[in-house]
């Protein structure tokens, strides 16, 4: 019973296989490798157009050097008040963009609403040094309440950061397991809604380390090799990140694994839902899922070795727990079992 | 014959596997797990003493996160002017310490000499704001020109940095190398002689991507956490770096690894003293070769698919090649073959 | 009627002159003149024990540094939502300190309270990297609300700052109008009351470019003078500002000065809370009032010529204004004369 | 006999006569009042173009902040090795560009010739990452050595730094004593020759504290109000500093002050050039003459009061002293006397 977080889970047997094929043999280091290229190019086939893409190390330094690209002096960039930027990156984002600021904005289920958007943006007039200027929008998908932006959600965020001449940025670190959660294409959530920049994380859903920052447009992207050298995060063997990718995109692979883990999260919050001792505090859109256990439960969960974390209800942006309930995140992988759930499941009354 | 760079060697057979056992099953992130707690034990291990060690990306990662947490407002880094640190990171100890100094001193065979360091550092006088303030003395092990500093070099390097209260940090990319290389412990290298923090490098030698940061004395690591956090440095799936780690040490894997590199750098270095149209620039210690090549054979070996690169003369603060001649880096792995060498040799006059 | 800003106004005669003086002949630069060292010691006297004290050219830059000289990677400050540090910098905190976030905590007034400071640094327990580290505690004196904290309020505060092990910071943009107000001795509401560091500003009240940052443990000081050269903010002729400060702390002449503005501001308030068409927002503590103009006021004084601005309510932390309201802020200075708050009040009704 | 820098030497008179009309009455703050505004156009006039000019603190501010202006990740800046951003600024241009390098050239007098800095460039060719990018040219008018560009010159750096896409930025710290020297136009050596952003000062002429960034292209200024302000460079009574200049650029008063300075420096030298206990280093442009004086008459000299520096010849770029010889600096200002002068003099043999 371990609902941690995906990152709990090692890789998929698949990626795993692939990384042991690259090992052999020797092959151009620092991204100048085939196996770079191919990705590079199975990527574009993925969303549907050009891109450009650049691996790095983790999903902070993603989203950070993605930012850190379009930085400027005094800079603010728009979140929610409880994105991953703003709430556990250790000030990654203010540190590599060199002082931006998190202007955190609240808004239901863990989602931006334009109109809240709009207001926070409309706090930095241009003509106003003091305050700083606004430089990016930055969103998750899915975001930190598990929830996911449909299509037309991203669109009118998108809308009003063009409106203010400013990139969009998609904190993707379960992107997969948002794209299966909404049934779209990944084109249809990135470029084809307005989002810029996409920090694209496979670790979460199959892969060992695999992150990469995706630029719809690859003129955008010039200069950002030295932005991600400068941060030491150019991998010398960048090949095994490729490795990881090929096999993760191959076959559709990343939609298998990512359906896996939402099919769990969704057994999970329907037996949620049908018991007399917990409740949804919201419907999950991918592998995600928060709940209000009564203490009791909670306890008899934890004394029977289930694992997961309890999680303070103000960074959720949902209702507060009842008294006598704890409110809790359970998350799914791709290796998570059906025993798992069921044995879950029958602690609950 | 593929002498290009040992990073262009994928990863031993051993570490492969180990990664793939790691691939299995759940384990808590961001290096909670056992297997990096296990690692830690071993380096411990390693080094005879207890150490502090942080996992991050890369060897640039390891080198400006170091300088980083020794770093003072107007700091000074000083080392070998030909040093990684100075001339291939693309200004990541700059940009991650925020802004330090690398004042760069000319050595013969890429390193350091005491009497040329303490000079240096004399130019910054403590009370004379305007130069700055010295910060950090950083060596490289094995040296960018494939030398290695002996224990008592490395001691009296640390004498002149300890008298002006300078910590002293290792560049260790091919550490292992040099230790196999010198017949001496790691120890002997690094604390005994006065080494204070040390960029450990496994990649070249035979991992995937497994670089750490290690204090010699774990008190003088606090804080490096978060030094490491706002980088975006912190694996989520930690154990994978700590599985390859694993690998690497056990059993004296990373020294088999080091010595048959050595091996076949010394039968490289030996096939071209003895040829006709190539002479040795530098005695290697460890997995480098600099020769001077005769034009002619330099294209007949490129014509042949033997994979290297030419090297600027001044970089290497060796003497000029001859007219006629090209200066070239030959770098063997833990993977070159026999057959690959007897290639090449063959290949010279 | 200025009522802008008391950065609107002039130097006072006696700061003038004392400048004038200063231009002839010539000085060590750099600081290394004589009157700096007499303002140092002059400094030790009106603050009652020896203090370090470095002149830079703004407050921005006295507060930001006073923070950088206290960073750490990840860090956090801890303020007020509305805070200059964190409304009307353009972030300059976060850059000097290399990337730190500001952590605004609403409080009544524009000033903290000692239960939310403590809540808000709780959110950050030291075991969890992802959040950052806390790193300060800074408060304004005057606040920006207008009011000033008590002894015993900032007494408060210093035990919960140290209770955590954080230095605690004052930006005393209008440090003599709260002392003034007060009543007090400047040792009161600073080193007495747990302060380590002031930012002085002198320039809001008398004169041209005046500012200091104060170390009230001078050891405590050690690297400041790095910190500040590398910002670019040692003046070449320093003993220009120096003569400012000397002049502005003789005879009790920033006292004189304070004492002007605030009898000014007490007067507008008086008139105001006779007035039917207007009401004081907040009873000032100095220089500053905020009061709630009915909008046909508000014209009728603006067309009369009077200048100053209207505030957000929102940033100032008060009861929002009724409909057929706006909220104003009043600034007086030094040379505020008796006229202007006459004709002022005889345009209220 | 005050030789020590033009930055001991006190306000010119009519400097100091507007600075205390400009104390009195009330004005705009942040740069919004008439006086600021009336600089800017009288810049325009100096310069014969429009240009867009910032106010900052200090010399070293005004270059590392158009430096940042023009920054990118792994940057580089190519300068003199003895360049002030290089030598004396404690590294400020490496920290408020967020960590550019400086690469130092080296060149005759303290000149970069330019088939010397087109090798230098040439050394970052655009597509290899490790080594960074180059991002500006920055050249010293007058130079550390006290030499003057003459506008060929200027104009032939200009052509490789436009070659290589690169904007070129003076630091005209003694500019006006430049210009004063070659006899020729501010534009001559700025923006005519290919000059884009020159950090203009006027506190070694006359000023107490008077720097600005002047940009020859306004367009290219967008944003730098930001960048200027996050660093802590906006004066709040920004009319002061634009007083300063007004009286300094009105009735070519900066000539007159500069031409001072220079006769006294020529005269200096002349005296010099007849002596037999000391000899010229160099011929000065301006108001700065090195010399090498008999360590005899060196002590004769200071024990008669006069004060100056002796000089590192490295740091010079000009021939060494003989054995017996000290290198020595002397500055003249606007207020040197000629009874100063001719006391030096009479002091050699």
């Amino acid at each position: 019973m371990i609902f941690s977080s995906d990152n709990w889970t090692g890789a998929s047997s698949r990626v795993a296989e692939a990384l042991l094929v690259a090992a052999g043999g020797h092959a151009p280091a620092y991204g100048a490798d085939p196996v770079t290229q191919e990705v590079t190019a199975a990527l574009s086939r993925f969303f549907e157009r050009e891109v450009a893409a650049f691996f790095v190390a983790t999903g902070t330094a993603a989203n950070a050097l993605a930012l850190a690209h379009v930085s400027r002096p005094g800079g603010v960039v728009f979140c929610h008040s409880h994105a991953h930027i703003a709430a556990d990156e250790a000030g990654a984002p203010e540190f590599l963009t060199g002082g931006a600021r998190l202007a955190g904005i609240e808004g239901p289920g863990g989602k931006l609403v334009p109109e809240a958007l709009g207001a926070a943006i409309a706090r930095y007039p241009a003509e106003f040094v003091f305050h700083g200027q606004p430089m990016a929008v930055s969103i998750s998908q899915l975001t930190e309440a598990g929830t996911a932006y449909a299509p037309e959600e991203i669109a009118a965020l998108a809308a009003v950061a063009l409106e203010a001449g400013l990139p969009l940025h998609m904190d993707g670190a379960r992107f997969a397991n948002a794209v299966a959660g909404l049934g779209c294409r990944p084109a249809d959530v990135t470029w084809r809604a307005g989002v810029d920049m996409l920090s694209l994380g496979a670790t979460k859903n199959g892969c060992f380390a695999a992150e990469a920052v995706v630029f719809f447009d690859p003129e955008k992207a010039n200069g950002f090799e030295f932005q991600r050298k400068r941060a030491g995060h150019v991998f010398s063997k960048g090949r095994f990140v490729a490795a990881q990718f090929a096999a993760w995109l191959a076959d559709d692979h990343w939609l298998d694994l990512a359906r896996h883990a939402n099919a769990a999260a969704r057994a999970l919050a329907d037996g949620i839902e049908r018991s007399q001792s917990a409740r949804l505090a919201l419907r999950p859109a991918g592998n995600e899922v928060f709940a209000c256990l009564s203490v009791e439960t909670h306890r008899r969960l934890q004394s029977a070795g289930a694992r997961y974390y309890d999680w303070p209800a103000p960074a959720l942006g949902v209702a507060e727990p009842d008294a006598g309930e704890v409110l809790v995140r359970l998350v799914t992988s791709f290796r998570t079992e059906d025993a798992e759930i069921e044995q879950f499941l029958g602690l609950l009354d």
